[in-house]
Order: C-alpha cells, then sequence, then structure tokens
C-alpha cells in the first residue's frame, strides 16, 4: 500500500471513532425510544452498525484497508498482507479512535464523558458465541477479499447485522470495539470484569478462521 | 469447477452451519427480545437470514457453489452442471452442516444442544407455500445465473427476506435446512411429522421452477 | 429485444403473479403478526416487496423487461422502446398474473380464493399520492436506464420501498396491481369504487413523469 | 460537466423535493401508524430516506450530482469541482424543491399546506451531533467520489440511515432540508427559532470535514 503510514492511522483511528459513535449512539437511540420493547431497539442499533460498517470500508479502504479491528491487523501481518512494524500503530489507532467515539456518542445524548459498564457479559454461551462470530468475520474477510474484492464493503457490513442476533454476545468480534464498550453505561456497554474473556475467545475464534480460511484456499493477496 | 471436492463440501458444510446458525439463533434471540410481537420477531429473524445469505454465496460460491441447498444441488446434476457422483457428498454436507448449525445457536444461547421440535406445520396451505417458495427460489437462481451472475448472492439474501413473509411457512424452501430445523425446540422449528410433507412439496416447486426456466430459455451455464 | 414475445408476455406474468403475492402475501403475514400495530405491520409488508421487486427485475429484465405495470409498458411504447402492437399482449399478462398472485396468497394462507376488498381508498389527498408516487417511479426509471441502468432492479426497488412510506396511498402507481388488490379483502386491498380514480391519478403522474424524464435530457434508449 | 445550467437546477430541486416529500411524509406515516413507538416511528422515517437517497443519486447524479445539499454544493466550490457562479442558483433550486417537498407531503397525507414547526431541537447535544453528522457525510462523499464512485448513491443512503440514529439530532447535514422542515409541525419538524445554530454547526462540521479529506488525500476530481 502507497499511503504514507500516519495518513493510514489517522484512517483507522477516525473509522474506530464513527464506528463506535454508531455503535454506541443508535444503541443508546433504541433503548430511549423503544418504550421497553428490547427487540425494536436491537433493529434500531443492527441496522444503523451494518450501515456504517458499509460506508466507513467503501470511504477508508483505500487509504488503511479499514480494518478497524486489531484482529483483522494481526491476520494481515500473519499472512504477510500488512508489515508486522505496523500492528501497534494501528492497535493503537483503532483503540484511541474508539474510545474517542463512544466520548462523542455521550456528548451528543448530553450524557456524562466518562463512564464504565456495569453490563455484566460472561457464561460459556457468550464465549462461544463470540468465538463463533470472530470466526466468521475472518473467513468473510478472507473470503471476499480473495474472490469478490468489490463486494468486502457489503459483506462486512450484512455479516455484522446478521452476527448481531445469531450470536447471544450480539457479536463484538474486536478487542478495540470490546475495550472501548466498557466505556459506556448503555445499551451496547460491557463491564470490565467481561473483557479478558470476550478478548480470548475472539483470538480462538481468529485462529480458527485462518485455519478455515487455509483449507477453503483464501491465499494471501498481494496488494 | 477446479476446486478440490473435498474443499467443495467442507465449503457446503461450513455454509449450511453458518446459515442455521443465523435462522435458530436470530429466531431464538428475536423471540426472547419481542416481548410476544411475533412480527417484531420475524423482522429480527429475516434481516439477518437475508443478510447472512449475501454473505456466504459472496464468500464460498467460488469455492462450491454455495448451494447450501440439496435441491439446488440437485438442479445443478439435472442441468448438467455438476457431476451425479457429486450430489451425495455435496447433500450429505450440506445436512451436517446444517444439523451442527443448530446445535451451535443452542450452544451460544444455553440451551440444551439436543431439542426435538413440538411446532406443527402442517396443511394444504403450507404445502402450496413451500411449492412457492421453492419454486421462487429456482428461477431466481438460475435466472440470475444465466443473465446477472455477480448478482446472484444479492438476489438469493432478498429472495428469502421476501419469502420469509409472503409464504405461509416462512419459506423453508431447503430439505436440509427442514430436517435440520427439526433440531430445535425454538421459533424456527418444525415438528418432525411435517418434514416429508415439505420435502414433497419443496420437490414440486423444484419441477415447476426448472419448467419454468427452461420456458424462461435460462440454459445450463458452463462453469 | 430479440426473445419471443410468448416468452416475454410469460416472464411479464410470471414477474407480476410473484410481485402480487409478496404484496398481498407479506400484507397478511404483518397483519396477522403485528398485533395491532400498523407500522410494524407496514415495515413488513415493505420491505418483502422492495426485496422481490430487485428479485424480479435482475431474474426477469433480460427477458421482457420485466415492466410488470401497464405504465411502463406504455411509456416503452411513447418512447418507440416497444412495439405498440405488444402493449396490450403485456397488459393483459400483467394483469392475469397480478390476479393470479392474488389467488396464490389466498391459498398460502387458508383464505376463501374469491374476494373482494372493502378497504376504501378515497380523497384528493390519496390522488395526489399516487400521482406523486407514479411521477417518481417513471423518473426513476428513465432516469436509471439513461445513466445507471446496472442499478435499476436495485433503484426501483428501493424506490418502492421509500414509496409505501412517503405517500399517504401507500402506493400503487400502477394500474394492474390496483385492479388485483381490488380482489383481496386483507391488508392491502382497494375496494372496487376506488380504482378509476387511482388509475386516472396513475396516468396523471405519468404524463408528467415523462415530461420531467423530457426536461432531464434522459432519451429514449436503443435495446 | 457538459449538462445546461437550467437542466441542472431543475434536476437539483426535484431532487430535494423528493427527498424532503420522503422525510416528512415518512414522519407523519410512521408516527400515525406506530402507537405511540417511537423507535418504529423512527424506523419508518429512517428506511425510506436512506432508499430515497440512493434512488435520488443514482437517477440524478449524472445530470446535475445530485447535492439536494448546499454544503455539498459549496465544498465542490471550494474544491474547484464546480464554478462559484453556479452556488446560489444551486442553492436555491435546493431550498425552493425542498420547501416544495414539505408542501407534496402535507397535500398527500390532508394536511394544512402551511405549517410551522413547534418541535423546538436546541442544546449543545444537538449541535455537536449536527457537526459531527455533517463532518461524516463530506468525510464519506469525498471519500468515495475519489476512490468508489459507482459506490456514491450507496455510501450516501447508507450514511443517512446510520447518522439517523447515532445523532442525537437524527442528522439534518443540510442547511435546506433544515429550513424546509421548519415549514412542517409534524414528526420532523424543527422550530424556526432553532434553525441558525443547526446551520452553524453543520459549516463547522463541513469545515473538519474538508481539513479531514484533505489529510486522506481525497483530492479535488475533475469531473
Amino acid at each position: 500500500m502507497s499511503q504514507p503510514i500516519l495518513r493510514r492511522t489517522f484512517a483507522e483511528a477516525l473509522g474506530s471513532c464513527l464506528l463506535l459513535a454508531t455503535v454506541v449512539g443508535s444503541g443508546i437511540m433504541g433503548a430511549k425510544l423503544s418504550g421497553g420493547n428490547v427487540a425494536v431497539a436491537l433493529l434500531g442499533n443492527t441496522i444503523p452498525t451494518g450501515a456504517i460498517l458499509v460506508v466507513l470500508i467503501l470511504t477508508l479502504g483505500a487509504v488503511s484497508g479499514a480494518h478497524m479491528n486489531p484482529l483483522v491487523s494481526l491476520a494481515a501481518c500473519l499472512r504477510k498482507e500488512m508489515n508486522w512494524s505496523e500492528l501497534a500503530p494501528y492497535a493503537l489507532a483503532q483503540l484511541c479512535g474508539a474510545v474517542l467515539g463512544v466520548f462523542a456518542a455521550h456528548l451528543m445524548f448530553d450524557l456524562p464523558v466518562l463512564q464504565v459498564s456495569t453490563h455484566v457479559r460472561t457464561g460459556s454461551g457468550q464465549w462461544i458465541a463470540e468465538a463463533v462470530a470472530t470466526f466468521g468475520l475472518i473467513v468473510t474477510i478472507l473470503g471476499c477479499v480473495t474472490h469478490a474484492r468489490q463486494a468486502v464493503p457489503y459483506a462486512v457490513g450484512l455479516y455484522i447485522t446478521a452476527a448481531y442476533w445469531f450470536t447471544a454476545s450480539t457479536s463484538f468480534a474486536n478487542p478495540a470495539v470490546t475495550i472501548a464498550r466498557s466505556f459506556t453505561d448503555t445499551f451496547s456497554g460491557i463491564a470490565p470484569s467481561g473483557i479478558v474473556a470476550f478478548i480470548l475467545a475472539q483470538l480462538a475464534g481468529l485462529l480458527m478462521g485462518l485455519l478455515a480460511a487455509q483449507a477453503l484456499g483464501y491465499h494471501p493477496q498481494k496488494t
């Protein structure tokens, strides 16, 4: 990729910021307006999240790859599509951007900027869900990068649209998102005590996804 | 198709597994959260199912065709687009993957893995619905393969999105899916007593679909 | 277009049949499941209708143009993109297919096949709505055929998705659909007394749409 | 762009008219039918608005650029993609079209044509939201015009779909839309007292968006 690293990390931070502003903001909006019908609130959280993912990957993909997820950057390094030296800057930009996005959502909805979630998410069902969600995300990305590159933005947006509903955890599938969502005590939050297990489950899903991609012949792409 | 048969059957099993995890998982999520409004639950079941179909066909289509449906594989054999010797492995992979996907949904939602549905689905309205649903699916696939190949993933996802609502049976249109859904006693289940009639109706729909495709000039494609 | 007229009229009848089965079927499903929340029922009617339009135009467009609407066929004749001698067969096929689609929906939902709507739709607001809806549909089709031909299926599906909500009449915009919907006494029906005024309003919308297309430089296309 | 200015301003007026008819009309429909569940009403407002934006940009983009937003036209002038002499005609056409669209919605729903909104929208959260919404819209448009031109209609429609939910203001992000929406005392209205602050916030968002586009290397495009 020919873009300078500073521009690329800016793109990752910006994308992660808008992604989290959407996840957290639409969660607040949905919960506020749905009159207690959680399924309606989740629809109001799902549709915007899927939509903004398509937008961000279309808009930022040509700049930085629009990973917005340390596991996707890690996968790119493992597949030699990205230099290892770029992993830390990418992950840091993603995490900082994501946390800023949570703050932005709080500001927009007139809520205290600094919050800590009290929404406990734990248990084997949730962990299996995170592994499955991450597995599916990795297979989707690697498969479409190999065989349907132009469709990657749509595939990722639609995958997360589905995964919000078919996984018991509503599919975090992203360590930066997981950490950032511990900073909001609203609809989409996760209590800090649940973070480590979620990230371990996501790593397990990544590993399985890479093995499946190997078996499916999704070989690394020159970029 | 140049991919080895083992890889192709793996793709079929994987796709069917994720498809059923989505159908059953989002059904559980929708029913749990919708506060008794079945239309909202069905929206929460429909949107993820349509979305994941687009994703799976984009991701796995180049590997195995992403049939995830024994009737689609059968149609490919009848049209000489696939060897008859591959039909049984495809169908077996689809069925095993589908059942595993149901188990995965149960695991994610902390439910007993092994269940048998008690949701009776029977009667002439349901059977006509299954025939119509399968008919429409086959015409859609063969028409788009012939005239709009790049749009096949979107067409199938959108077709099922519509068919969940316009058919009284919510459109199974797939024997592997039908059998697998008898293994869940949740929103999307079907009691085993209803399976045979559903599959016969689907076969009738396949036959009508093939005749319509002939009349419409959707000739077999070399692949 | 090189396809024989019999095949083309079959495609028009088939498309109109599946379109109406979707409009009426999803209306029945939505009204039955939504527990009296009409907005949820209308969502369950809108999303499938928009989806099936994309599917049908992708699947049948290369065969017959997938008009499924006498006014679209009339516009094609006025613009010399279709022979006048083909208008009557097209319109007849559309109307017969549409009525059969209504019957199919009734059969699938175990309702009496033959019904007459008692849902009165009348008044200047409704008529203005029908003119606006048809105007927008015609401009959309002619604009996309001229400048974004591959996007026509998506544009039409999304246009009707919007028009179901922004017009007070929920946007019939189609004489064949209007007549066919008088044959169902369910969510999407229209009492026969309202048909003539609706069709006149649609014709007015067509005329305005053709003038706007002229002003916008959407010139007839050779096909 | 080779189209005459009269045709281009007609396209801007027409697009703005249909956009506002959709925003206001679907807001009325959603509020009327949703039985007090505001989240369902907002879904019924969001989905049509996102859909019609895709349609209008597909249909009118090749004629006038389909800005339908004075800030987008201003950005085009600042980036030397449009002549400054065309800014006033564009903005005037957009504003007149938008107001006519509000009137059309009122006519269709049998409401008084002339209304003034009493829906007060004010406060720092709302203003930050408008700045963020406009910032994201500008980055999306400039990024996609640079790197994914064919996807612009879909990106804009999906961006607004997301922004309706993740911003506390439901994302006006457009001075012509803001002014026009003060002319309706329905779901989507804004009391005139709130207009100036909204537009100032939108201008701040535009400025930030242009800076971000510069940093991301979204250079002006010859058209």
